[in-house]
């Protein structure tokens, strides 16, 4: 609106989250200004405690409130079995799955040379130390289905292999509950290529 | 996610706003975290600018950063048309549709006993010290057509028909681009009930 560039500003600064356009944005501003100071200062409180609070885990890079994640600080986690992710949310689907049986790496993203991240933009160091102080038996590489997913993957695999006896990758194939009529080619022929014998008898 | 108190908190907030769920609003925190301290110190600027910057324009009670809004400053504007909407953005609305010659009241809100927004709690005062005041040839009462909203349209009429010559209300009828076969009973009621001599000389 004409006049109001304190106003424009926040309505610039929030069209950038993922997910956010501009009109969303406008409304999610007039709501604050409806709502008066109070609400207002309450975000701004919300968001300055996140700032000073919330900093990475010093082993996995995990967000974390402690020095260790509350992941890492537990003692029931299975330590032989490192799953290499490439963000925090990326975790979080994974724990919701009911798969966090072991403890994590977060790579803080994934290689991708065309918008300057290479190798050492990503938590690899720490990767390659944690492996070479031994106790890892198996290493999960779960890096998004992406061409720049699978490219890390490669990367990280290659780095890990001397140094872990195993290291694995989530399968790729069909997603349950989608139809193969509207599967993507590459899906159906990584689900062919990675077929296995159909067992009757157990469900593993 | 667990032992993260400080985010949890900006998940909360933001998931106040409208439009914006429980997932969008992780969604945006995520993204501040891994966009890093700039991203949030930058959005906790602009909204502490905004906070300190915004008032009420002290005419019409529009958002505004100086004593008077861009509207009412503006030497250009018909102060003798005067349109009542409930709020800012339906003030915007207005303007974006080219129907911005006069000048405008923002009552902030409609009435609504239910949730405790009675007379006091608009700007209706200050609507009849305005009109008092004289000067003013149509008012337009432009509130929405919600049942809250035409209650709030037949008090201020109400208050105003005594001090001005014309009470003016915006049209209810057909949306353009809509079908009839989906319009709800109550708008092609209130379509007949407006319906107008169709003149094929002029498109009035």
């Amino acid at each position: 609106m004409k006049g109001l560039p304190s106003l424009e500003r926040v309505v610039v600064v929030l069209s950038r989250f993922p997910g956010i356009g501009p009109k969303s944005a406008r409304r999610m501003a007039y709501y604050l200004l409806r709502r008066g100071q109070e609400a207002t200062g309450e975000l701004i409180d919300a968001l300055e405690g996140m700032r000073a609070q919330i900093r990475s885990c010093e082993q996995c890079h995990n967000l974390s409130e402690a020095a260790l994640c509350w992941i890492c600080a537990d003692p029931s986690r299975d330590r032989g079995r490192i799953c290499v992710v490439e963000e925090p949310s990326d975790l979080l689907a994974m724990e919701k799955a009911g798969l966090g049986q072991g403890v994590y790496h977060v790579l803080g993203g994934r290689l991708s040379p065309l918008d300057g991240v290479g190798p050492d933009a990503l938590h690899l160091a720490s990767l390659e130390q944690r492996l070479m102080q031994g106790g890892c038996l198996e290493l999960i590489v779960a890096t998004n289905p992406t061409v720049e997913g699978e490219a890390t993957a490669h990367f990280v695999a290659h780095l890990a292999q001397p140094l872990v006896a195993r290291v694995t990758r989530l399968a790729h194939g069909l997603p349950m509950g989608g139809e193969l009529e509207y599967l993507d080619e590459s899906t159906l022929y990584q689900a062919m290529l990675g077929r296995r014998v159909f067992s009757l008898d157990s469900c593993d």
